[in-house]
């Protein structure tokens, strides 16, 4: 975190006004963390006392707020996404170009220019491992598996046979991509017998797939998580879904086998799509929520989670009641 | 898939009825992909336009469906399970009997026949790994555990001390058996105290348990999980729960404690069963549903998610009015 | 479990009231698994027939029930809070201090006395791992890791940089701390922006985490789980979330992030708790339920699942009528 930025250089980066002194920057935190030489941000009314009394060098505002402001500032239409985009100077990749000598990969894989595999780590045949990617310790990937550039898999994943993963995509600890689909067929003597899943599973780029989220390969056909997509922890996604360009599903939530969920979604957390379903584009699930029929018109919002908090003796008369619900002889 | 089989054979192994000539095949897939030496089915009307097009060799297919298709054809009752059977002749074990000098074994661990161990998989004392067992890298095999014949445990997977594993199962990567059950006693300053988990898991034969799912250990008796259960990815099952032959689980459904489930139970996916109770045979809850309390007569069906989607504006209105049901001035 | 107790010894140890002949302990279990020389304990009359069978030398037990019982028995307040204190007796740890060769340490970590590390587990730069500690195989712990004493860390996890955990914490198998917030910016052309997450996880002393749970660190400031908590499998909590001392998190729960959860709470398995809420101390939450706004006052408890099961074709019936809920025209 030791390069220096000059101010009015992060502003025009941003597209933002600079107002007043240019002072150098070395990095960024929270208004309250700040000291002469950061950067922050104030985007919400509910952190004012903060923005009074930070110690900031610099920060990113809107020109409705700029009035609260003593000190040099940037002006800019939203200091959320701006901060977001200048945090990214003052992160960098420290890992170099090396291969862990307790690393196990095959002959047959081929690996690109500065790449990073760490200790304990199993690559398969016929796998690409292209430029600038890193994978940590403790990592499997199996056979004919492709990894694009610049792509980050952190310890503990496993990445099965034939998976495709594209540029810029990370891939957090523990998550497992391209393990069987769950199909079944019931047998006479109602023993289950098993679908073979002999599709794959293509990951676009920039692509952020959560800490032990599970990625089920396609049946015959493949799964499949365009580019841009963001997927939080413990996400489950069943075998053939689709899920469109930059949505984003919070952890927890559990997409059934086939479903096809449009572009630009927000899905909140511990939701629940049924399978075989299609989700329109821009479509808004709130947290906790069930999805299980098609959503054909896009821009809505779908809910149905309670609100407000209900007290257990109020729900226990609550949900006596609802039982009874349009029951004739009521 | 090299292998090619006659038609007229894969009819009788099925119990089918060959109608037409008799062809080779040599791989199977869906209507649309299939090629001259490939065999498909057709089991939903959906399909009828795939089913006229296609370039499949032969189709399996049911007898009321046989005037839509020109070319050979194998008549059954059930034709998607009829596929499931026979796609088993077209995949096979690839990995041969291999030891991975990186692994490390106890040598008071017994290994069968035709084994395969991956590397940086571990296993500890007292073992008993049986004939045509697989276990792929980075698996941890704690003390006394017995893995039975021809099971399959995929990567990062965890088993704990003394847990059985069957025959014939599969362990999908990052699952993790015999995990100590969450089990704690209050003391008088509000602390808790751990109540020791002595007991183990008990797998039985034919069982598949999904990728990142959870079993935890029972804390006097065993966990059982009876031969012929299927179990989908992230599943969590606690302490002492009993699981009947042949029940079937999908993903993200959470089974508290001490549960038992009868057999041929269908369990619906980011479903929830309580603790310490008892669910009769050929049980099916739909998905997302919860069960509070026992069910005792068997083969009924129990939901409580909404089967339609509720627009958010919608269900402020319902919520509220939710809120005062049975409310005596209402 | 060789170790031999009298029973007069662990009476006084429990500030019980011994009753009868003091006879030799040697293992703890179950009323039905007991033989002369296990201890064993009473609570529920549906143990009763148990209780009269017993082969156990000794029996925990209340006041109230000390008729049923023939032999030597403890008279306590809480058998099962005994139990869970004197079962610790009879477990011991089994590792002995050892460094695994096929480990891989920073020379710039620091390590501890009587510290056991297993195969195939890394460990990064400027780490600190206390006395006693025990870390299984396959586990990856990165830079600037604080590990405090007697902690247990099982196979397969994962712990990123700059985490804390304390004292006497147990970390179960697959569990993943410290991975990165789910926090991004909307770019004007619907792409996201991640926001760097530069806190780390704080972990107080005395911590159990299960097996496959995850917890984000924070974006700026820390996540924080205090001593006493106790968080089973499946669980994740999001960046910068505060867990208050001795709270009990049942599994498959999922709590966005900056919620703060109070002292002493209990949550019952697959709750939802929504970001940036606070509840109270003492809380209750019902399993399957979830809390949507802040809890101000302390003690109370909150509900919201079905406490009765509800058969599919009465369902059909209460939605459709739910659905018209406070409609106008109804």
């Amino acid at each position: 975190m030791h390069q220096i930025f000059k101010s009015n250089l992060i502003a025009k980066f941003l597209d933002g006004k600079h107002v007043g002194e240019i002072i150098n920057v070395n990095n960024f935190t929270s208004l309250l963390l700040a000291k002469q030489n950061s950067i922050s941000f104030y985007n919400d009314s509910k952190f004012r006392e903060d923005l009074l009394k930070t110690k900031a060098g610099i920060v990113i505002l809107k020109d409705c707020d700029l009035s609260l402001r003593k000190g040099p500032s940037i002006v800019v239409d939203d200091p959320y996404l701006a901060f977001a985009k200048i945090s990214n100077f003052f992160l960098r990749k420290e890992k170099k170009e090396f291969i862990h000598p307790n690393s196990i990969i095959s002959k047959e894989t081929i690996l690109g220019k500065d790449i990073y595999i760490g200790p304990f780590t199993v690559i398969g045949k016929n796998c690409t491992i292209s430029d600038k990617s890193e994978i940590e310790a403790n990592v499997t990937i199996e056979d004919n598996v492709v990894i694009g550039k610049n792509v980050k898999i952190h310890p503990g994943v496993t990445i099965h046979c034939g998976v495709i993963i594209g540029d810029n995509s990370e891939i957090f600890s523990g998550a497992k991509i391209g393990t069987d689909g769950f199909g079944y067929a019931k047998d006479h003597d109602k023993k289950w017998i098993k679908i073979p899943q002999t599709g794959s599973v293509k990951v676009g780029d920039n692509v952020d797939i959560g800490a032990n989220t599970t990625i089920d390969r396609g049946a015959i056909d493949d799964t499949v998580i365009h580019s841009g997509v963001k997927i939080d922890n413990q996400v489950q996604i069943g075998h053939n879904c689709v899920i469109g360009e930059n949505t984003i599903i919070a952890g927890c939530t559990g997409i059934a086998g086939s479903a096809k969920i449009g572009k630009n979604c927000m899905i909140g957390g511990a939701s629940m799509i049924k399978g075989h379903i299609e989700i329109a584009d821009d479509t808004v699930i709130s947290g906790g929520s069930s999805i299980g029929k098609n959503v054909n018109e896009p821009g809505k919002r779908f809910t149905n989670i309670f609100p407000y908090n209900i007290e257990h003796k109020d729900w226990l008369r609550i949900a006596i009641n609802l039982k009874k619900i349009g029951k004739k002889n009521d």
